[in-house]
C-alpha cells in the first residue's frame, strides 16, 4: 500500500492539485504561500486582489501541550499573516476551527484566543467566525486558521518571478526556531510592505519549512538553479549551518531581486530597519547550472510525512 | 477545573465571541451559518457582499474510519454548500486542510479529493488552496474546510429575521440520518435560491444539530418564542419523534415566513419542487410565551462537548 509516509508531503500536494478542476477567477494555481483569487468588485482601475491562506497547528507537531497557550494562539495567527506579507498582501477576515477534547480546560482555550486577539491587533485583521468541535479523547488538538487578505496588483509578489541572475536575500537569522522563536516571531509584515512599495522584490516566501527546503521550492516555481553560499547564511546564535538550513519554522522572508538594486537596497534596508539583518546568501543560475543547489540542501527541510517517520525510529 | 465538557459547546462558543474586536466590515456578527463581510467593491449599486464559512469533520465524530471517503470528501464540501444556501447564497473558493496520519494510504486521500470534485461540480465552487498536515498516529484524522461565498444583499437570509406570528418551515423529512443520509446528503442550494427569489424567508438556517437545538437557536438570534407541533414535524420512515428532533445532521432548510405568503409559498414549492416535501411545523410566538417550547426540545440535539460525555457513559 502507497502511503503519505511514502510519498511525502510534496508529491501527495502535487497529485492532489492534478484533481482539481481550474477557476477562471484564480490568478495564482496553488502552490504560492497563498491563493489569489478576483474579488467582486475588481477591475483594472480598483486592482485589489483577495488572498486566502489555510493554516493549521497541530498539537505534538506544531506546539507541545506544555506550550504557552497565548503564545500558541499568537503563532496560529502569524503564521498566516506571514504567508500574507510574502505576497505583498494585508490581513482581513480570520476563522477560527478549534478542534478539541472534552477534557480540556476552558482556561487554556481563552489564553488560545487571547494570544490570537494578541497578534490581531498588532498586525490588523478581524475575527469573522469560525467553529468549534471535538476531537476523541486520545487525539490531538488542532487549531486550524482560514483566512482572506487584500494585496493591490501593483504589490503582488509571486514564488515564480525570479529572474537569473538575481541576488538572493533573507531577512534575520536562521535555525533554532524550536528554542522559542517558532511561538513568539513577529511576522514580516512591515517589511515586506516596505519591500514591495520601494524594491518590489522578482520573487518572495516565507522560510517556514526552512531554507533547503523552500529555496528549492521558490526556484522551482521560477524555472530557475540557483547557488548558495552556505557560510553566508545568517545563523542564530549557536545553530549549525545544517540548523539554519533546516530547522525550519524561522518565518522570515526570502526573496529575490536585480542585481542593479542591490546596494540601493542594502543602503536603504539598513536606515529603515536598523535592528534587522538582511543578508544577500547567493544568486539565482539558469536551471540546471552547475553549483546548485549547495551540498545539503536538496531533501532537508521539514516534510510533513516523512518527518515524523523520522522522528519515531 | 472548568472544563468544556461541563459548559458545552454554546457556552463556550459564546464565551470567546465576546473576547474579540468587532470590525465595521462585518456585517453580521458571528453566530449565523456563515459569517457576511463587505467586499473590496462593493457599494449600494453592486449590492454583492461575501459570505465566509469553515467547517470540519472529525474522525470518529462526523465520520468512521469504515466511511467511503468519497462520501467524506462530499460531505465536507456539502456541509458548506449547505451553509451558504441557508444564507441565500452561493459557494465560490474552497480552502482544503488534511490534517492526517503518515500511515494513511494515498488512495484513500485521493478519494476523499474525488468525493470534493464531485460535490463542486455538482454545486459550483472551486479549491483555490490548502494545506496537508501530519497528526501523530494515534490522533483522528480531519478535514477542515473554509470558503467564501457571495450573496446579492437582498437575498442575504438571516437566523435573526423571524417575526412573531411567522409561519415555520422546514424541507424534507427529519432523523435518522445516520443510516447514511449524513453522508450522501444534497444540500438544498437551488432550493434556498428559489426561495430567496419568489418567498423572501423572514429568517432561515439549516438543521444541522439537529431541530431541537437549531429551532431555539434561530428563535433566540430573532428574540422569538415559537410552538412546535411535535406530531406535524415529517420523519424520515422508521423514525419517532424524538429521533426526528435530536438526531441533527439532517441539512434541511429551517426557515420562517409570513403568514400571509403561506398559501401562495405551498402551491408554488409543490410545482417547482415535486419530490421535496414543504412542512409547516410551527409557529413564532412572542418571547417568553406559553405553549413554548415545545415539550422535549430544550436541551436537545447535538452538542459537541457534553455529547461526548454522553456517548462515554
Amino acid at each position: 500500500m502507497v502511503t503519505l509516509r511514502c510519498i511525502g508531503e510534496d508529491v501527495l500536494v502535487g497529485k492532489l492539485t492534478k484533481m482539481l478542476a481550474t477557476s477562471p477567477s484564480l490568478l495564482v494555481s496553488p502552490g504560492d504561500d497563498c491563493a489569489v483569487v478576483r474579488t467582486v468588485g475588481d477591475s483594472p482601475q480598483t486592482a485589489i486582489f483577495q488572498l486566502l491562506k489555510t493554516d493549521a497547528l497541530v498539537e505534538h507537531i506544531h506546539f507541545l501541550p506544555t506550550a504557552n497557550p497565548r503564545d500558541v494562539g499568537w503563532k496560529s495567527v502569524a503564521r498566516v499573516i506571514s504567508d500574507f506579507a510574502a505576497m505583498g498582501g494585508n490581513p482581513q477576515h480570520f476563522l477560527v476551527t478549534l478542534a478539541l477534547r472534552p477534557s480540556t480546560s476552558l482556561a487554556w482555550v481563552e489564553e488560545i484566543y487571547r494570544g490570537i486577539s494578541d497578534c490581531l491587533e498588532r498586525f490588523g485583521g478581524h475575527v469573522a467566525g469560525g467553529e468549534t468541535t471535538s476531537v476523541p479523547e486520545h487525539s490531538a488538538q488542532m487549531i486550524s486558521l482560514a483566512a482572506t487578505g487584500q494585496v493591490a496588483s501593483q504589490h503582488l509578489t509571486l514564488r515564480s518571478g525570479a529572474h537569473v541572475g538575481d541576488a538572493i536575500f533573507v531577512t534575520g537569522r536562521l535555525g533554532g526556531s524550536l528554542a522559542g522563536k517558532h511561538l513568539t516571531f513577529c511576522p514580516r509584515l512591515t517589511e515586506a510592505a516596505w519591500l514591495c512599495e520601494n524594491f518590489k522584490p522578482s520573487a518572495m516566501m516565507d522560510v517556514s519549512d526552512g531554507l533547503a527546503k523552500d529555496l528549492p521550492r521558490l526556484a522551482a516555481a521560477s524555472r530557475c538553479g540557483f547557488l548558495v553560499d552556505e557560510f553566508a547564511v545568517p545563523r542564530t546564535a549557536g545553530c549549525s549551518i545544517s540548523q539554519a538550513l533546516n530547522d525550519g519554522e524561522d518565518f522570515e522572508l526570502l526573496f529575490t531581486i536585480s542585481q542593479p538594486q542591490v546596494a540601493d537596497l542594502q543602503v536603504n534596508w539598513q536606515k529603515i530597519f536598523p535592528s534587522l539583518e538582511l543578508t544577500c546568501i547567493g544568486k539565482m543560475l539558469a536551471p540546471g547550472s552547475a553549483g546548485q543547489p549547495a551540498s545539503d540542501m536538496p531533501g532537508g527541510g521539514w516534510d510533513h510525512f516523512k518527518s515524523i517517520e523520522n522522528s519515531a525510529t
